[in-house]
């Protein structure tokens, strides 16, 4: 499967003017060989050439991580680096001079201009190149993004368990990690407990606000699943009667978000997927309070390729895998955000995610 | 506190032919600002000019966010950029045109390629004038330091609830993780539990290889707390009896370790410190079964300068931060690896780490 997806860059490749590209630790390297190198000071780097010849350089501490992850047994050929060398020069030697070398976008810059010097020659960003074959997911990864899902749903259906009046939002926050792991996650990337007038910031994380009785909370989470596929999922709650206000708002977010997941489908476009919840919002008199775009692809990070997002002209195809996430956001009183992870289908969408959309009261 | 380190970064910016400073979301914009900005895919970035000025550019949707990190309070320009608006050319028009712009190392190469377009302007790597002044604590950092020194003391403290032959590495690495939640860090930045032949590579993590009696178990792990700063501790188990070589091995590892501790102080360099574990390791023969330096700095990154290694010259100051972490590597039997972060004082040095150094036997 790695070869094959090596082999399909190489061609990628050769199909542009560029004659080999250098892919730093990511998720875009844990795409192309399933080896999860840290992103460290010391370089680890995988070089391609249009020929589909492959070399990856690692620390020699690392090396046998690399021999683990069964580096060389697809056809890569590898190389490692004592701590007193050099990396990049060594790389050079191995891969011959580069003419026109890419990056990958994510490399940390300090390691884009090593290569730079190291090769004598300017690199350029992949750009395109390597998210437009990540964005479709092969049935495999799809059934990888729905068990992230199922992990999520679980978290979400026990949130009685933490969520209560009187707990920090740090408090339940806590709780929320370890039941993220404990759901199956490998790791928890993120964790929002936004309550009251901290729902109206989308990224709000945790704070030490005590919850209070009435107050819409926003929980969004999301981990990492041995698979190195993601989760990400927000649903609303309240412990108690919230505002008569916010739960008229919160009818029009969800037809909103009903009316993105009734459009999405192969051939119509990412920004249309935007319009159809936007236009929900507009229409109501909530244009001014959605302040971000509908969603962003998932995969292995929880943010890539394809985003739902106005001047996004891409077409959804089989295998595109996105948040629809609208959301309601008013400054100093709460907020809202209803977000799935959907698969694209042949014919529509399959939602990864699948507790209730409802305000749950707790 | 942030606003004298911004100064600070413009006063050694006003040292060199550089009139801007770029620093994108990681630990050098948390260190300058306190804000841990999410590195996201939509640019977020800080600019500093010689004469002290400084711009931060956010997403919209993460303004509510910066201002909740008193951004503006810290006399940081606070401008916002919209999903569908080109932010690089926003932040441009902002700052002015740059003449020799720099950049933060571990920015992404394609922010840094934004800035180097909107400006049009070559950028160049900050390098060492942001980790020069990082890398010297304050008396609060190396409390904070010491403080997640001891919550990963007490993850170690109670290996024995876990750490058991038939179980498998990451059985009892799901525990270990959620041990280091519950001991007061906020994420978990890694799990090493590295039995038997796993140990003979560093940074192995976990595996689903079963734990067997008599082998020696590498136990490395760490995680960021509240207050942003890092633990990292590596001790040894085995359960049962371990090979009688391995134990003497074993010896001179405490031993390689202990003559670094004690060699460590303001003065000397930091290659001196890898060199004084690295002689007792060669005497004794096993020079070539330590395959990585001594150690790393640590603060607000796991791994930054100082860095323990051949080639660093730099002398240590009161308030360097780092590890000292020999060990020993045999392929295909076993490894071992005894890792304490120290910091340095006017005299010597301070463990955070204080569990036993003695192999542990559950």
């Amino acid at each position: 499967m790695h070869q094959e997806r090596i082999a399909r860059v190489a061609q990628q490749l050769a199909q542009t003017d560029h004659d080999i590209i250098f892919v730093a630790p990511g998720a875009d390297l844990r795409y192309l060989t399933g080896y999860d190198a840290l992103p460290l000071e010391r370089l680890t780097c995988l070089a391609v050439r249009t020929t589909g010849e492959a070399w990856m350089i690692v620390p020699t501490l690392e090396k046998p991580s690399a021999l683990a992850h069964k580096v060389p047994d697809m056809g890569i050929e590898l190389l490692d680096w004592q701590e007193t060398q050099n990396p990049y020069s060594l790389l050079m030697s191995a891969v011959g001079q580069p003419q026109r070398p890419l990056v990958n976008n994510l490399m940390w810059v300090e390691k884009a201009f090593g290569i730079q010097g190291a090769s004598g020659t300017n690199v350029e960003l992949a750009g395109k190149l390597l998210s437009d074959i990540r964005e479709v997911k092969t049935p495999d990864e799809v059934t990888y993004l729905h068990e992230a899902g199922a992990a999520i749903d679980q978290v979400h259906m026990n949130m009685h368990k933490w969520l209560r009046p009187g707990r920090t939002e740090r408090e339940v926050g806590k709780d929320i990690a370890e039941a993220i792991l404990a759901a199956g996650h490998v790791t928890v990337d993120f964790v929002i407990v936004a309550s009251g007038p901290n729902g109206a910031s989308p990224h709000h994380e945790v704070s030490d606000r005590i919850i209070q009785a009435g107050e819409p909370v926003v929980v969004d989470i999301g981990g990492t699943m041995a698979s190195g596929y993601c989760s990400d999922c927000t649903r609303m709650y309240v412990c108690g009667e919230p505002p008569a206000e916010y739960l008229e708002h919160y009818a029009v977010l969800m037809a909103a978000q009903e009316a993105a997941r009734l459009h999405a489908r192969p051939g119509v476009s990412c920004e249309s997927v935007d319009a159809a919840a936007r236009n929900v919002l507009e229409s109501a008199g909530l244009g001014e309070q959605f302040i971000h775009r509908t969603g962003h692809g998932i995969g292995m990070e929880t943010h890539e390729e394809p985003y739902i997002v106005i001047g996004n002209k891409s077409l959804l195809v089989p295998g595109h895998a996105f948040s629809i996430e609208p959301g309601f956001y008013f400054a100093g009183k709460y907020g809202a955000r209803i977000e799935d992870i959907v698969t694209c289908t042949e014919v529509g969408i399959k939602s990864a995610n699948n507790t209730t959309r409802e305000l749950v009261v707790l």
